[in-house]
């Protein structure tokens, strides 16, 4: 039987808002490197595919509020390649503010440096206030940002084939190294890029990094059906997420691609108890712990509307703008509104059910009830696999590993051992072949 | 007595472009992530003050030559961070085709991440190769580059100095992390950034990276005079190695800075042998692995003239430009063109001398021969310390290791111990002040 991915999404404290200003909590965790390297360790040993850093390249939201300010992925994931062996390492990075040549050649050397465990989570970037960190008075237009993205893609595909599989020879005795016929500059020229190549670095263990893709607008899932390995999606029914994931593997059919190269992972926040009565009473108290004054400040900014318009026991304003009119992230404003109107949730409300994981599923129960949302999800056409999200960190990640992670071995759905080495190997994605490579020429 | 600092500069199989063809070279190792951890920590067990790695964002040369494409540096220093504890990590990279949000962001995560030993070899970028990767047609003027990189610093150090070093307050029962008016906008707009602020990481251990400079240009030692607290400088003679020494800390003291905080590093190729004739024979079976047609090619693309003007055994041409028309690297060309004409060598010897350490000091001896040279460029005021190169590695940096450094101990002129954590603490440099910071405002 197929068996379900799981990807823990590291968080400094946890998800969940509030969750520093727990007794439990490190409120330094988020800068110290021992503290993530305890993690991946943790989710390492339950077997996980994978641990993964969101990032945005500006200081997002209020200071008070959170740990803010965060270590570069790419430097944080190189640090726990050597922690760890086996665990693939994703990270965020934006293609609206870094340029190919740069950026392919960091993920190049992550998958290098940790034997072909690198995942590259492909952003575009939403909001003003990281396009003010680069010379922009404001954001390129959606549209734009995801156009930059695919002639990104293109470019670093390029630069990640330029060198062949078998391109160093290492021949000491005609002093030879590497065949200069098997290096390939790749002049690209595009709307948005100029690039010679080759690259710098020799083709890594992976071929590239997984791609992976998380922006669920009509423009990200277009993205994500040519491009991505793996889909990061937050969603909130069960309805809605099999919607979606028949979509993007719809998608990818259509692109030409083999669906079950894409996998679809939603977002789970679970908050886990003996009982399911001390699982809720655990997520109200963090919900307790939530600052309504940045909590609605973060959310006016979401819906692009002034705090005070917010009256925290009313429900949102009636004349929100239209997904159309939004240029930032558009598939998180839409799961937001939808959520509050569905549900006819009030502001503080609304606000309690997105402190726990940002629109992701929280989920409060018992390590069975969890297991079984899980599966339930997993075996309905909904999840190739979750993104684990806990809302309190270390803990909640170590009563996942020890608790959830057995019951979904004893049913089958889960891994006791890793196969492979890699995280293609880890999500069963098969290494992309070398389009410049001499053996593939002659067929 | 002042005691002198010592610099590892990592370099695949060694400094000596035909190193990897000894049989004793791994010519796999530049991608070896063990096998740098294997250096970094022989260079933290003889204490030295850090290890280096040089850059470029191209693929530099003929990649039959030697082994090339490099793993990005930053990366790498992330990882070694985590296999030692107390030594120095200085990467390079380029101001010309980085931009400063992200590049700002990566060193103070190093710096976070290694706990105080990054440091950062602030390069313009020498090349029209490089340029092609980023979409210009040629390199930007020298002067231009400089102009650039000043900029550059100037908005690092607003970006590093955003956060006050108590800006994090971390205070659960208020549910405050930090406070707000201790973060600061940067608001840089100059004639190449504009950058809005804050930096998304809080304020480093060392304040920012140590700031290392390795131009020798007029423009190059300008910048170093204004910026950098290590210069690093091939110098082929005592009496330029002085001259060049004096004028750095003359500068320095111009620019209002102590010139103690300033340490100048010329490079160091050791060949080291038990006998000199042992050692002698080991350069010369290096020199013998060069393979003169690469060599030939990389001198003319130094020298800008077509390969087959120059004959291997004549002099160089007498109508080489000046070092006014090159906007390359400027003080190499014009270090290689002296070099050629005062000790009248031909091009085959020339190649030869270059092939050590591409304009670097080589020097061919006994332990203690080489521990005299160090000790009278130090003591005769052209060195605080050096940037040792050895032509192979690992083995060059193991005889430097128990053979050099027990005799320069025995001389009072090098540490025993770290008595620092940081890099800062190895080189003597005092952690920069927060100008933001309101006890300094008080005063
Ligand atoms: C699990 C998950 C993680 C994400 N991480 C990031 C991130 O680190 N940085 C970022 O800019 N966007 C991230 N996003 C994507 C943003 O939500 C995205 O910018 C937004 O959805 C815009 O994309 P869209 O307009 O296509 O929906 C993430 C999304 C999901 C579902
Ligand atoms: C020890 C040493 C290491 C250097 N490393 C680099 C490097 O990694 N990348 C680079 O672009 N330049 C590096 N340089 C500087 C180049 O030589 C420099 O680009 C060249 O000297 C141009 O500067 P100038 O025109 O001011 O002389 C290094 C120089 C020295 C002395």
């Amino acid at each position: 039987m197929t068996q379900l991915h799981l990807n823990l999404f590291l968080h400094d404290t946890g998800h969940h808002e509030a969750s520093w200003r727990l007794p439990e909590s490190d409120p330094h965790a988020h800068l110290g490197i021992e503290y993530h390297e305890r993690l991946a360790r943790i989710a390492e040993a339950a077997k996980f595919d994978s641990v993964f850093l969101a990032d945005s390249p500006v200081l997002w939201g209020q200071v008070g509020r959170r740990p803010s300010g965060k270590l570069e992925p790419t430097l944080l994931l190189a640090a726990l390649a050597r922690a760890t062996s086996r665990i693939g390492l994703i990270a965020t990075a934006s293609t609206t503010y870094n340029d190919p040549f740069n950026l392919s050649r960091r993920f190049s050397s992550l998958d290098h440096i940790s034997g072909g465990r690198a995942g590259w989570n492909v952003v575009t970037t939403a909001g003003d206030d990281a396009a003010r960190n680069f010379g922009l008075d404001g954001q390129p237009a959606h549209f734009d940002r995801y156009e930059r993205a695919d002639e990104f893609l293109h470019v670093a595909k390029k630069l990640w084939d330029s060198w062949d599989d078998d391109a160093i020879v290492a021949d000491k005795e005609r002093g030879v190294h590497a065949e200069a016929d098997r290096v390939h500059t790749v002049d690209h020229e595009g709307r948005y890029f100029r690039v010679r190549g080759p690259l710098n670095v020799p083709r890594s263990p992976q071929g590239h990094p997984v791609l992976v893709q998380a922006g669920s607008s009509e423009d990200g899932k277009g993205f994500a059906a040519r491009h991505a390995e793996a889909v990061f999606t937050a969603q909130q029914t069960l309805a809605e997420a099999k919607a979606f994931y028949a979509d993007i593997k719809d998608r990818a059919r259509t692109a030409g691609r083999d669906p079950d190269h894409v996998k679809v992972l939603p977002g789970l926040v679970p908050v886990i108890g003996a009982t399911e009565a001390e699982a809720l009473a655990a997520d109200a108290e963090l919900d307790r712990l939530i600052v309504a004054e940045y909590a609605r400040g973060q959310l006016a900014k979401l819906l692009r509307v002034d705090p005070e318009s917010l009256e925290l026991d009313r429900p949102l304003p009636a004349d929100l703008p239209s997904e159309d009119e939004i240029e930032g992230a558009k598939s998180r404003y839409t799961l937001v509104v939808e959520l509050a109107r569905r549900e006819e949730l009030t502001v503080r409300e609304l606000i309690g059910r997105l402190g726990g994981g940002r629109g992701h599923k929280t989920f409060a129960g018992t390590p069975e009830q969890v297991a079984d949302t899980i599966e339930h999800w997993f075996r309905e056409g909904a999840a190739d696999g979750f993104n684990i999200m806990p809302a309190v960190l270390p803990s909640g990640l170590e009563l996942f590993a020890t608790e959830v992670v057995p019951i979904l071995r004893q049913r089958g759905l889960f891994r006791t051992e890793y196969t492979g080495t890699t995280l293609r190997d880890h999500y069963g994605l098969p290494r992309p072949a070398n389009p410049f490579s001499r053996s593939l020429a002659v067929v």
